[in-house]
């Protein structure tokens, strides 16, 4: 791809983040009473890669629709993505969300639970402004979303207790948890935007695989960031003792002293800041970085292969275009 | 109403109870992870009056339709409402529910939190399969009903830390957390049920009209209840310190003395339950026992005005046969 493609793209990506920050804004404007929306205020302006509502964009654009019949709708998967971290960040009782406190530190746990169940309402609200036929299939992809999102956030919880996640079990989680979010992202701007059946279910199975990636990238960076660019603590997910890829990944591979020093990690339900570079030893010993990564490309280029269907050229090279972004971000 | 007619409408409402409670039960049947879902069966488990289902069922005859249309949709609303139960409790550290321990102490709040979610989205799921023509009003209906169930639970929440609640806060709050969606259940019947804007206005009317006279009938009940029949301690809101419509309604007229002891029930967030019946002396001296039945007939007799619209006598009678049931009952 050239660099003249890839500044365009950029620059479309910032373009429409700030069009899309605008509507978020407005969206809450108005509303009463403020105990309930200035903590939703609250977490929508702590900003967001604003990557979902791209999707939405993107796959609009891509059958033959425009950005400006589905602006309401790419609001409407960001806010059902915040509903998912308010509520996710009580359960896991974290403290930060983007270098800031998380909403139910910064107020308490009812307001949490009461912002999370709004975002989601005004969520509906804006889905509903873009429906312009095709309503209840775009409606039924958004709540399938939903109902999955449930389903995989219950599945991570359950890994907290359970010690022999396999890989089948942790995928299935995370084609809950994030793939079928960004699935329906690629589904509903393709249906809005006046896709055939062919082209919605490329596009979808797009979201689908991108998700799968983008979340393993997720855990890959959590071991190999760098702390200055990643903006949370490096090993994060190993001192809270997640079953991540790598791990169970790991896990699957080791052996006598490795193997008693991963189980280590789920008897204590963690590790010590301290002996994070020792497990990332180990990780690149059992080369699961490497497999993680070759999972990424192998998950992006399902992705991407689904792309030949869409006429235009341009369409294709920016969805490679995110798809690129995706794996080389930092953060 | 002749005695005949009222055992009609009673074998009615037990015999499509019935139903609702098999379909809420089969909603869940084959679902996973149970994690999930066993939490979510318990709830639904518990009965429950399931008159906002009977007002959707009610609300589509009386404009042509047929209950066999709706009851998917008769389980949305029952859903979306024990979705509200779920995480109200919650907030209101709540130990019981219709006698059983609420599902946060049944389970954990984690548990609860997310199965709220998951009723919820399984409430819009449910809700979509009766969706044939129309989708894009009941899907808004049904939304309108799930944000203003959220900001006046954010109200009734801002009530426990404001001293000078007065009727009108009063009333914008239970408008927003029970009428609406009452409202609601009969906007969507009567969408569904193909009725014409004049009919659907009318019974969303009366839904309105009967979901304010519901919520302070429920207040009366707190202190007028008969123990045994009531099912929880009567009294209960003064104990906890509510501002209910008698209590807001006997502070705006007490002086002296009387005004004193209402203002030590906000001051102590509560009274003892050993001091409930010189409170319930003080109601009675100051008529707001009274002024309470009064607001009750008011609001019946605007609902019910709203079904001369109505083209068959039966219909309005069994809506008349509900209003009266509502405020008869005991509990």
């Amino acid at each position: 791809m050239s660099n003249t493609d890839q500044q365009s793209f950029s620059f479309l990506y910032d373009r429409e983040r700030i069009k899309i920050e605008k509507i978020l804004i407005d969206a809450f404007k108005n509303r009463k009473p403020d105990s309930l929306y200035e903590p939703v205020k609250y977490i929508l302006s702590s900003g967001g890669k604003r990557l979902r509502p791209l999707l939405v964009l993107l796959s609009a654009k891509a059958v033959g629709g425009s950005f400006s019949k589905v602006y309401n709708a790419s609001v409407a998967v960001e806010l059902l993505h915040n509903f998912t971290l308010v509520h996710d960040d009580i359960m896991d009782n974290a403290d930060k969300r983007r270098g800031r406190l998380t909403l139910h530190k910064k107020y308490d746990e009812n307001t949490a639970i009461l912002a999370g169940d709004s975002l989601l309402s005004v969520a509906y609200e804006y889905l509903l402004k873009d429906c312009n036929g095709r309503t209840k299939y775009v409606v039924s992809a958004f709540t399938k979303g939903l109902v999955e999102v449930c389903e995989g956030q219950s599945l991570e919880k359950d890994f907290e207790t359970t010690n022999n996640v396999s890989i089948y079990d942790y995928k299935l989680m995370i084609m809950k948890k994030t793939a079928a979010m960004s699935e329906m992202c690629c589904t509903i701007g393709a249906l809005l935007g006046g896709g055939s059946p062919k082209e919605i279910k490329a596009v979808s199975l797009f979201g689908k695989n991108i998700g799968i990636a983008f979340q393993i990238q997720d855990d890959l960076l959590d071991i190999t960031g760098v702390e200055k660019e990643f903006g949370k603590k490096v090993g994060g997910d190993l001192i809270e003792g997640k079953k991540t890829f790598l791990f169970i990944s790991a896990l699957s591979k080791a052996k006598g002293n490795e193997r008693k020093k991963l189980l280590n990690v789920i008897k204590n339900k963690g590790i010590k800041p301290s002996e994070v570079n020792e497990y990332k030893n180990i990780y690149e010993k059992l080369e699961v970085i490497d497999d993680s990564k070759k999972e990424i490309k192998s998950y992006t280029d399902r992705a991407l292969t689904q792309l030949k269907i869409l006429k235009k050229e341009k369409d294709r090279k920016i969805f490679q275009w995110l798809a690129d972004s995706l794996i080389k971000r930092i953060k």
